[in-house]
């Protein structure tokens, strides 16, 4: 069949069928089917949806584009988790080492930071000697000696998408609900795990802010999950304001290794709690989330989640030393506060802003070549609720460039509003799907 | 502004300036957008279409991407019609030269067949020697000598076109009103002609089938040229079935000067007439479209259309002694005829499928290098309303080569239908607009 054919079904509407998907995205991969050819069709996409069916064989597709591990050897449960993105979205780190602390094996894939977003692998390469490039026979090693193991997206998984997404990025093609969801669950289920939390993100900081089409996602999450015969959970957690206190790369994993350590990050702690909740509940070593959260509180106040951290980061070749010495703090060379200007109570702290202030200040790339440094970030001394005087430090911007400080403190401009009253709170957690 | 940027704001639906649509398209043709960049755009305009303005902006950046001819010079009114095309629409061979008769300038630029409508130059080339491809120098001589030039498209007219719709034809986004008005406006406008009659072909034989479709690009095109400053009318013509006897390239010649020399071909006759009667309403030489018409009808019944035609050949390097030969019919070395298998009326000829036999029969190409057979084509005996008794030869197929025979005569099954009831006749103009 002609590609064209297949574009324009796609355009009138009409629903494609696992061999039109497959010759298509197959036909991409040799090189039968162009580039123009793929972007018309993800425009088309774009518009007219994908059903669930649809959306099941492109992932199907797009999986089976590369190889799948195969973690039965190791006789445990196996659930990975996967955010969708936000600014001071940490979780990750917490997570892999507590939910392993539990007896349930976590092959976890992160990426690189995205748009305004930060992304695990730059995080855990703030660690010293820290390798996110295993090959899947290390991978297998790995989580077969630990029950953990993070690392980066392999050119032998799901390599479809590698090559779709990038044309995805260049052609305003990027917010499709079946897009994401295959590109998300190709690259989940070829990590071998059985069951998948979603945390969805949701406000002015999240990769897709909508409400609605965030909704649309976690269902879609959901159902693409059990048509691959994999149990699935989404968590829509609130995306307004960054998460936890700390931003920027080795800030974050600081902020991380403080709540392991008994630490109090009332934000970081619920939706973290939360997600291993989940991750435990459906490892099947909890009744329900609610006791998958006691549990993870528990791992995290004996400190066995933070000694897997440590097993973690010396398997993976990162200087053990050099975390264990986080509370002499390590601070960029250059540092600016924004300092309140009126009494009041801080009403937004716009985590858009706050993310690309971030890139400004070297915790994130403008181009894909960019260096990051990985001391620059922010710290937030106030969040949203708080109560302010004037003069008062709202948060400290760190930047190992003096320019660099200047460029994120003016990209932070009308981020952060000060009310008179106190303003309401939103929940943290506005919903839980299974 | 970022490539990306634009298409996203024609994805979501918003208004595009004409500095953003000039950016991209010239950035097109500069390499700095690429061509997955235009598909992605080309759908999403698809979807969200361009209002007057968008397509005025669009049209003029293509038709500067080139140069335009200024035909000033003539001190006469010049006009040009465009055909959407359909199976057997030859009206572009009498109309030039008949309306250049008339003391109105005809520069005419044609295109090849295309999909399942034949071309104008293809059928020119039927005729030996005749060269449709001059330079615009050439083309400015001979429009000033005689009145009339028919060539096809040159690279120095609207080069932006010439690369978009290639990139159209294989992204399955030609079926786009503000980009079809584009296409052709952008080609018409470069030729220096101050009025245009638009011939919209509706019915299973045009290349924009839908009624509503077609209604909407009259308007659209009619609406561009105003916005240019030229005159323009719009004549939406029946295309369910054939237009005249003779369909194939040095048949429709054939028929062509044979209307020239007072044969009378009741639907070309009047299909051709009224468009003549729009060209020479709107080049001033007629008070209405119907006194135009009149003027048409003596133009060739004192064969002075024909006089112009032969001047035309000439000029153009063609053969005249194998037109004023026409009568001595030339014809393909093997035939078929198709004989109706009951009495009755016939009830349809199905124009689409008279096309897509024409190309099988060798009046067509399947792909760009294939050389065509200029005799090759059908005769039609019949015409939908006719009478026919079993036997009786409703059509004459006409190949050089016997497969090519078979095989046309094969893809014309179930195309023509045969009723016991006289069926109702459809008019042949179904709207002129101005």
């Amino acid at each position: 069949m002609n590609p064209v054919e297949i574009i324009k079904l796609k355009r009138n509407n009409l629903h494609l069928s696992k061999k039109q998907i497959h010759i298509f995205i197959d036909g991409y991969l040799k090189g039968e089917v162009t580039d123009y050819q793929m972007s018309a069709f993800l425009m088309a996409v774009y518009f007219n949806g994908m059903d669930d069916d649809e959306t099941f064989y492109l992932t199907e597709t797009m999986l089976n584009s590369g190889v799948t591990v195969d973690l039965n050897y190791l006789h445990v449960p196996k659930v990975d988790k996967h955010s969708t993105g936000g600014v001071g979205d940490k979780t990750s780190i917490i997570l892999a080492p507590l939910v392993a602390a539990c007896g349930i094996a976590v092959p976890m894939i992160s990426g690189r930071g995205l748009g305004h977003t930060g992304g695990t692998l730059d995080k855990l390469e703030s660690i010293p000697g820290f390798n996110v490039n295993f090959s899947i026979q290390d991978f297998k090693r790995i989580i077969a000696e630990i029950g953990v193991v993070m690392i980066g997206q392999t050119e032998e998984f799901a390599p479809a998408d590698k090559r779709i997404y990038s044309l995805r990025d260049v052609t305003a093609t990027v917010e499709s609900i079946p897009l994401i969801t295959s590109s998300i669950m190709s690259k989940k289920l070829a990590e071998g795990a059985d069951a998948f939390v979603f945390d969805i993100k949701i406000g002015s900081g999240a990769n897709l802010p909508d409400h609605d089409k965030s909704l649309e996602l976690a269902k879609k999450l959901i159902s693409t999950s059990k048509k691959f015969g994999k149990k699935a959970m989404a968590i829509l957690t609130d995306m307004e304001q960054p998460l936890g206190r700390k931003l920027g790369n080795w800030l974050e994993v600081e902020e991380c290794i403080e709540l392991m350590n008994g630490g109090l990050i009332p934000d970081l702690y619920k939706v973290n709690n939360v997600l291993a909740g989940a991750m435990i509940y459906l490892g099947g070593k909890a009744n329900s989330v609610e006791d998958g959260e006691k549990i993870a509180t528990e791992k995290l106040l004996d400190k066995s989640a933070y000694k897997k951290f440590l097993e973690l980061v010396e398997i993976q070749n990162g200087n053990a030393d050099y975390i264990k010495d986080w509370t002499n703090l390590k601070r960029a060379k250059y540092k600016k506060d924004i300092i309140a200007v009126e009494d009041g109570f801080v009403a937004e702290m716009r985590a858009e802003d706050f993310g690309f202030s971030l890139i400004e200040l070297g915790s994130g790339r403008k181009k894909i070549e960019d260096k990051i440094d990985y001391l620059a970030g922010i710290i937030l001394k106030k969040k949203c609720g708080d109560e302010v005087r004037k003069g008062e430090v709202i948060c400290e911007l760190y930047s190992g460039h003096e320019d660099k400080l200047l460029k994120g403190d003016l990209r932070l401009e009308g981020a952060v509003k000060i009310s008179k009253a106190k303003p309401g709170m939103k929940n943290l957690i506005l919903d839980i799907l299974e």
